[in-house]
């Protein structure tokens, strides 16, 4: 068997999977903010006509998944693979929309990571002839995971200045074979689990960062390439404190990460008048702004390159509650558009 | 690009991946069962010498990863991928040992199907050259899984007729490219996600089976094969109502499961006398009898070709509570031994 590798971590496709369509489906927030004309749907309130917040979720990550198909001109059952996740305790949102959507359906979970992981593995699907089109999904929902990790909405608990605000949305990528794709994937580096010893569950930035230098380290040393190399490298939900310490680390490893060839999903997407605080995050945070912000950009032609990663914290309620450490991981993969 | 499929939702593996080693690890119930002599090792209690149940699975997974990749004489720096989930929130005892492991870790989530959703993607990466060897791993532990979504162990509830019993274990494999492994996997058929409205939280089986039936027709049809192809068809955690629901299910379909080609993972683990009502549950479950049992008829030559299928019920305790029915889903290879 041929391998598609480079150094230790490194992925290539040799077939140039291509991202065929993508859509982006927010909430209120997220649509009053600068990427607005990027998404496909604002949903008006947060409820999004269901009776409860998970339902919301549940329904405005079908509502991505078919606006990508449709964008694509491809009906579900043309589709022959989902790839997905969310943040709600076993990924009801993604399990739920796979069943309305009938495709062949695997879960997956890497926090906010989640939609990095799903187009790596979609892209192995599709490079690799097990699949194509493949549907790649990953959206996350503030009212729900406000209750779920934190507390109820209705406690009005107050925020710590290091916490980020989960995006309310999902993100939805169809990848296949095409002559004539939105964006090609080249290359992928999925990450390792690293733990620096970060315990505060409203610092998710700080816990991230390591696993996107771990990542970003492997990737420049599989490949040989330099920040450089790419017109863009973005991190998907760091925020604020977290890209200050990946470009720190960074630095240290002798890569320069600056203003111009260096951004975050979550410092991006919301208003800063709506103080968020130390940033968006969540699934959506990544997931969304490559639909509204990214691809477009490589459309247009004004990134050719750009290294794409996004980054999970791993913890639960329950690993908090009994003392764990949190863990983060980072994927990361190259989006190139027609030269 | 090559397209490696057959009919709708079937994949064929040119390169056949093979099964270089297996582990299992289980709770002391499960060890004192019909399949003990097949397990790698027997925790005296469930708590594995830890603080908590959370801590004992997760210590539990990673000694299951660790004996695998001993078995196999490699270290976890050889191994490029790892992928794997279990039943806990966040998938946490799966995230924690990737990183202890510090191997590249793509989290899953299939509930009881994880270890075939697992083994699918693994072997893409294998037969594809994009990662070889890939770690595999799915675990439970009835103690969390009880806290979790029903009651924690000290209120003492009455367990229903229809309820099964979470396997305590995890199971792994090591897959890769070799000249003469255990098994190898020749075909994958992902399913689809099904829900016939049961609500009953307490009767996975029933939820689980036309799942089960929709993915085995998939296969038949797309192969043309027939039950009769196969030494062994294995469903994963049915139990005893799941598995009678998908006999019929199949036998209205003219395809016919018998005492003879059919077994499920559920009802073979446990020790009759240890009343378990409809049978054992659980990720662990399908997991840690392919390794103790499944795998050795396979090396042994008892078993030419099987069929092998991980059930999984998609629920949440929050989607239980908002009324929200129970969509299955399952995910089949076929494993070969050598001819």
């Amino acid at each position: 068997m041929a391998q598609h590798r480079i150094g230790k971590q490194t992925i290539v496709f040799p077939g140039k999977p291509g991202i065929l369509s993508s859509a982006a489906v927010v909430g209120p927030k997220e649509g009053r903010g600068p990427l607005a004309d990027g998404f496909d749907l604002v949903v008006n309130d947060a409820l999004f006509n269901q009776e409860s917040y998970e339902q919301a979720e549940h329904a405005i990550f079908r509502e991505a998944c078919e606006k990508c198909l449709k964008k694509g001109n491809f009906s579900n059952t043309d589709v022959q693979a989902m790839l997905g996740g969310d943040l709600l305790n076993q990924i009801m949102a993604a399990s739920l929309s796979a069943r309305e959507l009938s495709i062949p359906f695997l879960g997956l979970y890497g926090a906010c990571s989640t939609i990095a992981e799903s187009l790596i593995l979609g892209a192995i699907l599709v490079d690799g002839g097990y699949a194509a089109p493949v549907l790649c999904a990953a959206g996350s929902h503030f009212c729900t995971a406000e209750r779920q990790y934190r507390y109820p909405l209705e406690y009005g608990n107050q925020r710590t200045p290091a916490a980020q605000w989960t995006v309310t949305g999902t993100g939805a990528c169809l990848l296949g074979a095409s002559s004539n794709p939105w964006a090609r994937i080249t290359h992928a580096t999925a990450g390792r689990v690293v733990d620096m010893g970060i315990k505060d569950a409203n610092n998710m930035g700080a816990a991230m960062a390591p696993a996107a230098a771990d990542t970003l380290i492997a990737h420049f040393r599989d490949t040989g390439r330099t920040p450089q190399d790419y017109d863009q490298i973005i991190s998907g939900d760091l925020g604020r404190i977290g890209s200050e310490i990946l470009t720190e680390l960074m630095k240290k490893n002798d890569y320069l990460l600056t203003q111009d060839n260096y951004m975050d999903c979550g410092l991006k997407i919301f208003d800063p008048r709506d103080d968020v605080h130390a940033g968006g995050s969540g699934c959506g945070c990544s997931a969304t702004t490559l639909s509204a912000y990214i691809l477009p950009k490589i459309r247009k032609r004004e990134w050719k390159r750009v290294l794409f990663m996004a980054t999970g914290a791993l913890l639960s309620t329950t690993t908090s509650q009994q003392g764990e450490t949190i863990p983060g991981v980072a994927h990361a993969l190259v989006l190139e558009g027609e030269m």
